[in-house]
């Protein structure tokens, strides 16, 4: 493992490329309001949204917005950009929380939210093509008379080309897999604008380099994806949703390790602690024992379903788990999976007037209990209270930090505490970052947790893709 | 899609190197001699059975086998041929078909097969970390009193190393997924001389580049993977094994995207047609009806695999299937299933004095019937018989052209079905090769399947990490 300064490497990294010059701006910004008229806007509030997305890390707005409608149209705009060394940032639906969307060099946000068609269904093979701009939401609702559909939840409704490109996943990965396993192929413009394809409709290729794993989890830097092919899943014949109570987070994990080497083919297994139990029991009108708790979801046949459930309940007896309540129906499951997907909002409203940081560690499932329970100690200390919410079958979880906004010292205290976490994650096989990504937030773990052999073969990747580094600059593994 | 010309570009750019200088091949093996000892050799008997696989592919040796041990001495090796441009080639098993293994520039074959330590296994995580030279069926032994299985089964006891370089996949893909959703992580040795170390433990990560997909099929052009983190199943509680027979490839095709659809996770699907079984039934003394037929393998709890399969059935007989004959027990099972394992043996033995050649191409598995009764239209008129084998869940399958030894016209008029049939695969959505790589043999098909842009970008990132093309040079993106 490297013996980098980390805090030096990120100030060297992200330092590289220099703000455009005003004048070549303006130059740029005439040919891009040629292209696309009104499409192209400088307006502070149009600005402003796009420089965010829903987390601590400050606004940084870029020079100028475009809102393109076509894969050409984005190819145009980023020839101009590349020929005016214009900084290109790509925006779906802003819910991205690593500082992903920031202009730190300035330069131009390509939002793609209007490229919203759905392509292509095709039911045999389950799967289909779709804009970058359609969102999980949108497809879903498309998919809902076909049999099929698309199962990555990463409970914003993100657009599919910002989750290809956070390598996005939520509660669903247990089963189905994250974008890594579900993005088939790609159309993306690359930095000098060229329009390139990746994979094809087979499931399976041996055909040369990979470049659609490679551009999924890229972050805009490397192109700007503007079309996905997606794998979709049948609709389970059926759905069974369920709340499991436990005496401890060992407990729950124990169960969890039983049940997915038991090979049971569980759809959705998300930890919610005790403290945070008591914050949804407030905010959703729930009732649940305040004790750690699995949210579950089991799919497939009637039979396989009750099969499941019962093999499940077996384990969690004997881990001494005493509540178990079961939803079969849609509209109560969605009221119990609501409650779960309000489990932040649940926690801030818990929190009055603090802003939640969100961490993202995720490791081996074995030492899920291990690295939790030795933050709730670490944190024990700390100058703001913090909870935990987890997708236990994957080994991710998130602590919620409630810091006071705007207080310097509780912002370092939790950026403290989160490199202590990053760090024993790191020791235990595991990553920085689950889902979220790296952008901005986790630069400064790549080096520890890759190594520098294998950082610096990235960053010649991004060299060789994006000589002048304008694609994303600073993010990810800023060159 | 591109105009370019295929032959004119394999030719351009498979010549871009140039075999060693005898003096400096000389200085070269010096050194390595001096570091290995006899585990350098020079022998002519290994050096020919290094320098070719299992296929019509012509021999070309290499100067020099080096027999590695460590991660550490294939490091040293890789430097060593840097510093004096010698070509590295890595070998596991010898089983590739591509023509992975030709030191088409001559150099150093460097020989993993030594390297067979399982360096852990992590029951309650369900993966491994293995070296590059263990062979699967190795694994599967180490593994079978943990409950848990090495699912990717190839045919060949192929190394581990040699598996994920080519990407491969085999018979159990359609329900565990190829080598591309299988390796978590690697470690490898780059063009440099230095030693990477890709992904981590966790199940899931955003944390930047996904090195580990891209060095997964990179077939020794990227780097020498010497360790391999791979993700295991658990063994399920109940095997059943079946053979269906069928009226038509559409009819057994038909049956197979019903399953599909209906989330029957089968196991194995895999197609014969009416040649074939004839020549199973010759070979392995079997009397299955000379009718088109899939062998299926069903995975799950008692309960489960009795409900897939009277499902299955179901759809089986709505289709015209009339026989269903089942092997419940291990032994029942690997007779039925050594039978589809041998085809390809059983297919060579009814057609004695010929050699085989294999097509791989793999399509949406709507276009499979389309592409098979085509391609057995356009084949009435060739100088040779063939035969088709499918792994029908993923829409990939073989024909076999049994061809004359030595025979330049068929030779030529094989290549030239092939040809036909991997451009219709790709106008069908598919790609040239489902699982067994691009090597020599598939080069020309690239650029038609990827688009130049595509193959651009992958011969971009292959000039950034190999600069000095040492790494298998020649093959997968030839630059």
């Amino acid at each position: 493992m490297p013996a980098t300064d980390t805090t030096e490497t990120e100030n060297q990294e992200s330092g590289a490329e220099k703000t455009p010059a005003a004048e070549t701006l303006a130059s740029a910004l005439t040919e891009l309001q040629a292209l696309l008229g009104k499409r192209c806007s400088l307006a502070e509030a149009v600005r402003s949204t796009h420089g965010k997305g829903e987390s601590w890390h400050p606004l940084q707005a870029p020079d100028a917005v475009c809102f393109a409608e076509s894969t050409q149209e984005v190819a145009a705009i980023v020839t101009i950009c590349a020929r005016y060394r214009i900084p290109v940032i790509p925006y779906g639906s802003g819910t991205c929380i690593e500082g992903q969307l920031q202009a730190v060099h300035g330069g131009i946000s390509i939002d793609l939210s209007a490229m919203n068609a759905i392509l292509a269904v095709h039911s045999d093979d389950m799967d289909c093509r779709v804009q970058a701009g359609v969102t999980r939401k949108q497809l879903n609702s498309h998919l809902r008379d076909t049999g099929l559909f698309f199962p990555i939840d990463p409970g914003a409704d993100a657009t599919i080309g910002g989750m290809a490109a956070t390598r996005a996943s939520g509660t669903n990965a247990v089963r189905y897999g994250t974008m890594r396993e579900n993005v088939l192929s790609l159309t993306y413009v690359d930095a000098s604008g060229a329009i390139v394809q990746t994979g094809t409709r087979a499931r399976k290729s041996s055909a040369g380099y990979d470049l659609t794993h490679l551009l999924v989890g890229s972050e805009g830097t490397l192109g700007v994806i503007t079309e996905i092919g997606l794998r979709l899943h049948g609709q389970p014949e059926a759905v069974l949703a369920a709340v499991a109570d436990f005496p401890s987070v060992d407990a729950a994990v124990q169960t969890v390790i039983e049940t997915v080497q038991l090979g049971i083919p569980m759809a959705r297994i998300e930890l919610v602690d005790s403290t945070s139990i008591r914050a949804i029991n407030a905010y959703s009108h729930t009732d649940y024992p305040e004790r750690d708790t699995l949210f579950l979801e089991f799919h497939g046949t009637d039979a396989s379903v009750e099969e499941q459930v019962s093999t499940f309940r077996e384990l969690a007896v004997a881990q001494g788990s005493e509540r178990f309540e079961q939803a079969r129906f849609e509209e109560e499951r969605s009221r119990l999976w609501q409650a779960r997907h309000d489990a932040y909002y649940a926690i801030m409203a818990a929190h009055p007037g603090k802003e939640g940081m969100s961490t993202d560690v995720c490791v081996p499932i074995s030492s899920l209990a291990i690295i939790i329970n030795w933050m709730r100690e670490v944190i024990v200390e700390s100058p703001f209270e913090s909870e935990v919410l987890g997708h236990v079958g994957d080994g991710n979880f998130h602590m919620i930090f409630c810091i006071t906004p705007g207080s310097e010292t509780e912002l370092a205290a939790a950026n403290q505490l989160n490199e202590q976490l990053v760090h024993r994650a790191i020791e235990l096989g595991g990553t920085c970052t689950g889902e979220h990504g790296i952008g901005l937030g986790k630069l400064k773990y790549l080096r520890r947790e890759h190594g520098d052999a294998a950082v610096d073969t990235m960053q010649s990747i991004k060299r060789a893709l994006d000589p002048n580094n304008l694609m994303n600059p600073g993010k990810t593994v800023a060159v």
